[in-house]
Order: structure tokens, then C-alpha cells, then sequence
């Protein structure tokens, strides 16, 4: 078989060429540009999302209809569950999770059909990938957290309702489950750290470890002073419109109980989990 | 057949005799507390969440697979128009458009099958009612305005850009369309003041007739300090995080153009379009 000079390569095999290298470097470059505080600048713009989401929730009552499995009659789960499971199939197919960083509530969904293949950076240890506390994310949206901040009240706009549901959960569950991407960075940033902790399965040792006082407090803080900003009734003071209440949309108090109460201990927990398969 | 006293009245037809004489109370109620003012405070506040929705658009970049009807080969659709297409049909299952201040942008759903029947007030005259420009909201919003806002480049985010781009244009369309019920308003507040000018089909006169420019000019300042506001990153000072950028996450600039050059023009066509069929 004669040898092929460039000049008689095929255009099709030099762009697939061209396309192995060039997304190699993208990953390559993707993957070393990963620091705790390019992590860290990621996690403070997803609170303005978060915070965004909840005043988008909190313009809904909360509309009881939607969370009770009877209502449905012969449907084994709420108007919610059927929702989300729904709407997560119907995202799973346009390719959604083929981001790392995005994981479903109820994960039974085929492989993406719509979108083209893209390749994520990906720098997860793939034992320890697989932490998912979506449940207990769930359960405390839901349960715990839902009530305190929606008017017992409803006016029949339930698939809206459920729908800002479902932002506010997938965008808690990124924000909670990237504790894998931080835990993966700080473990390879000094793995002598973690090493005799992981090992002996000790798992209160691990949270000491992951445990900054001081960075969280001021997150808590930050989220507040957030809640505050952008709940707030924005007028041009002469333009002050008949109707619209001056208080907060979502209290401060309440945005930033979620982070104090659960979205930062759940992280936390999400990072020693990870740790714990870490070296499997 | 013997006469029914009260007390042998089923419970079934009190419960229902009750529910007619309530619900229509609450109707009465709801329409007579509409009002201009009421209508504006609500404006007011479908601004806060366009301002939300745009910032969360711009997380993501262009993307231009999504837009392209070459990409998806076989489909007679651009991936954006397959997604919408398909949130809309399970949005419409799940009673989305029960409340007519909803509108869908590919409107051939079937009955909404799993949320309980709600009576939403709705005061609008019925064959004015179906006042619709969805298809040039969406012309405005993909052709004009995205390209204004959105880096020229891709990050395989299809899914979750395009149901970025869904939340625009569904609060695009609810702010636009409420002009059907400002336009209602202003003629029952003032019949006399539009009754010549719809009877001689002109446009014009109703057009001036509908125009504030010191009220418009006050909403796209507002809409320039929301984006401000909403858009600036928020610090704690000392708490500066390193990788965040300083600069505001859409441009003021571009946000008020939005209102400026579409919003406002497109809502007051609705209210001509609205009107034009008032007295059919």
C-alpha cells in the first residue's frame, strides 16, 4: 500500500485530526485551570442563580395541590414528582447531563439523542463521582425549606409552581454536589492531608478538615447582603408605583438560613463522601 | 316528587352549591380589584425577572448549535425550536395555559389533562382576546437581541441554554401580552376616549392615544438601575473572591435597549391590536 503524503490526506481525517488535538488541549487546559478559586468564583455566581430562583418561587403561593400524592389519583407520585420526572426525561434526551456537573433527581433516563457529544472537562476520580444526595436535597426543599418562604396560599398556577420547583432544586443540587469538585482539588492539591484520614474511614476527622469557620460565615453573610439586594423593590424614588410592597421578596434571613442550615453542611457532606471513595 | 328541605339537602350538592357561590365571589372580586395600578405594580415586577432571566441566558455562551435547522439533520427544526416545542406540550399537560396570561409560542396543545380546573379571572373581551405576536417576540429575540448579550462561542450547554432562552421569551411573552389586559382596562376606565378611533380603524390615533413617553422613559430607566442592581457582583468587601469579574453580568445598556426598542413598542401593538377588536 503506497504511503500517503499530507497533501493526499483526506479532508474529513485532517479535521477529525485536528479535532482530537485540539480538544485535548481544550481539556488538558480546562482540566490544570481548575483552582479551588476558580472553583470558588463558580460557586459565588451560582448563589446570585439561587437567590434568583427562590424570588422566582416565592411569586407563587404554595400550592398544596402540587405536593400531594393523593391528589393525583391513580398516579403513584405528586403533581411535582410527575413534573420533574417528566421534565428531567424530556431534558435527558437534549443532552443535559452530559455535564458532570449536572446530575438528575430521578436518574432512569436514556443516553442524550439531540445534542452533539461534547467533552466536558471531567476531573472527577470516577469511584467517587457517583456521590449523590439528591434524596436528602429533595427532602429538605420540600419538608424544611419550601414552607418558610411561600404564602399558604394557592392560585391555581401549578405547573408554574412546580417549574420554579425545579429550578430551585437542580440549581441547589449543582451547588451542593460540586462539593465533589472542590474535595477532588483539594485532595490533589496536598493528598497527605487526607490520605491517613481516608484510610482509617474517618469521617469526623474529614469534615475537621474540610471545615473553614470563617469562609463560611462570610458566605452566609454574602447570601444575605444577596437576598437583600436583589429582593428588593427597585424604584427611581419619584417613580415609586402604587401596589408594589416595599419588603423583600424573599427575607435575607431565610436565604441565608438555607445556607447555613443545609446548603453548606450538605456540601460538606458531599465532600467527605467523595473523599471516602477517593481511593478506591 | 316530595320537595327537598335544607337539611335533606346531600352533602355532595351543598358542597358544590357553596363552591359556585364562592368561586364566583372570588371572580367578581378579582376583576373589580384589577385596576391600571394594579396592572403596572404587576409590570413592575415581570421587569425583576426579565432582568433575572437574561442574566441567567448570559452564563452561557451563544451556542449557535442550538440554532441552526442544518444541525439536527433529519428534523424540519433548529434544536431551540424542538426543545420549546417539546416544554411546551408538557407544559401545556400539566395546565400551563389554563391562565391566560400565558401564551404558547407553537400553540397546537391538547387539553390540559393532570392539574385540577382553576377559574382564573380573565376580563378579557373574547375576540380580542386572541391578540397574539408570539411568532415576532421570537423573531425579535433570536434574530436581535441575543446576539447582544451572549459571547460568540459554545460550551456543549445546549440543553440548559436553550431552556434559558425558553424562560426569556415565556417572560418576554407574559409582559409583551399583558398589554391585552392594559389595553382592556384603559377602555373600561374611558370607552368614550377610544370608541371613534377603533370604529374608523386607526391605528395611529389609537397609538398616541396609548402613548406616555414620561411613563415610558421612567420604565426604561428603572429597567437600566434593575440590571445594574441585579447585575453587579456582590462583595463583602474584604471577602473579595479572586476570578469574579467586576463588571455587571449583562450590560444596563443592553437591558434597557430591550425595553426601549421591543418591549414597550411590541406591548403597545398588542394594545392597538387589542383595541382595533374591542367592540366585534
Amino acid at each position: 500500500m503506497a504511503s500517503m503524503t499530507h497533501s493526499s490526506l483526506p479532508l474529513v481525517f485532517l479535521c477529525s485530526l485536528f479535532y482530537v488535538i485540539f480538544s485535548s488541549f481544550c481539556d488538558c487546559k480546562s482540566v490544570s485551570s481548575i483552582t479551588i478559586d476558580s472553583l470558588r468564583a463558580s460557586l459565588v455566581k451560582q448563589e446570585d442563580f439561587i437567590v434568583f430562583s427562590l424570588i422566582e418561587r416565592a411569586r407563587y403561593p404554595y400550592n398544596s395541590f402540587a405536593y400531594d400524592p393523593s391528589f393525583l389519583g391513580n398516579q403513584n407520585c405528586s403533581f411535582v414528582e410527575l413534573f420533574v420526572r417528566e421534565s428531567e426525561a424530556m431534558e435527558a434526551k437534549f443532552g443535559r447531563y452530559q455535564n458532570p456537573e449536572e446530575l438528575p433527581f430521578f436518574p432512569d433516563y436514556k443516553q442524550p439523542q439531540l445534542a452533539p457529544p461534547h467533552k466536558f472537562p471531567n476531573i472527577l476520580h470516577p469511584p467517587a463521582a457517583s456521590v449523590n444526595i439528591s434524596r436528602k436535597i429533595w427532602d429538605m426543599y420540600f419538608n424544611d425549606f419550601l414552607p418558610l418562604f411561600t404564602k399558604k396560599s394557592a392560585d391555581g398556577n401549578y405547573q408554574q409552581t412546580v417549574a420554579s420547583d425545579l429550578i430551585c432544586l437542580q440549581a441547589l443540587s449543582r451547588r451542593i454536589h460540586s462539593g465533589r469538585f472542590v474535595a477532588e482539588i483539594k485532595f490533589r492539591d496536598s493528598p497527605q492531608n487526607y490520605t491517613p484520614a481516608i484510610q482509617a474511614k474517618d469521617s469526623e476527622t474529614l469534615m475537621k478538615l474540610l471545615t473553614f469557620a470563617s469562609v463560611e460565615e462570610a458566605v452566609v453573610k454574602r447570601v444575605f447582603k444577596k437576598a437583600e439586594i436583589f429582593g428588593q423593590n427597585v424604584n427611581l424614588g419619584k417613580n415609586n408605583v402604587k401596589g408594589v410592597e416595599s419588603r423583600y421578596k424573599v427575607e435575607p434571613s431565610v436565604a441565608s438560613k438555607l445556607y447555613q442550615e443545609w446548603v453548606i453542611p450538605f456540601t460538606k457532606q458531599v465532600e467527605v463522601d467523595y473523599l471516602l471513595r477517593r481511593l478506591i
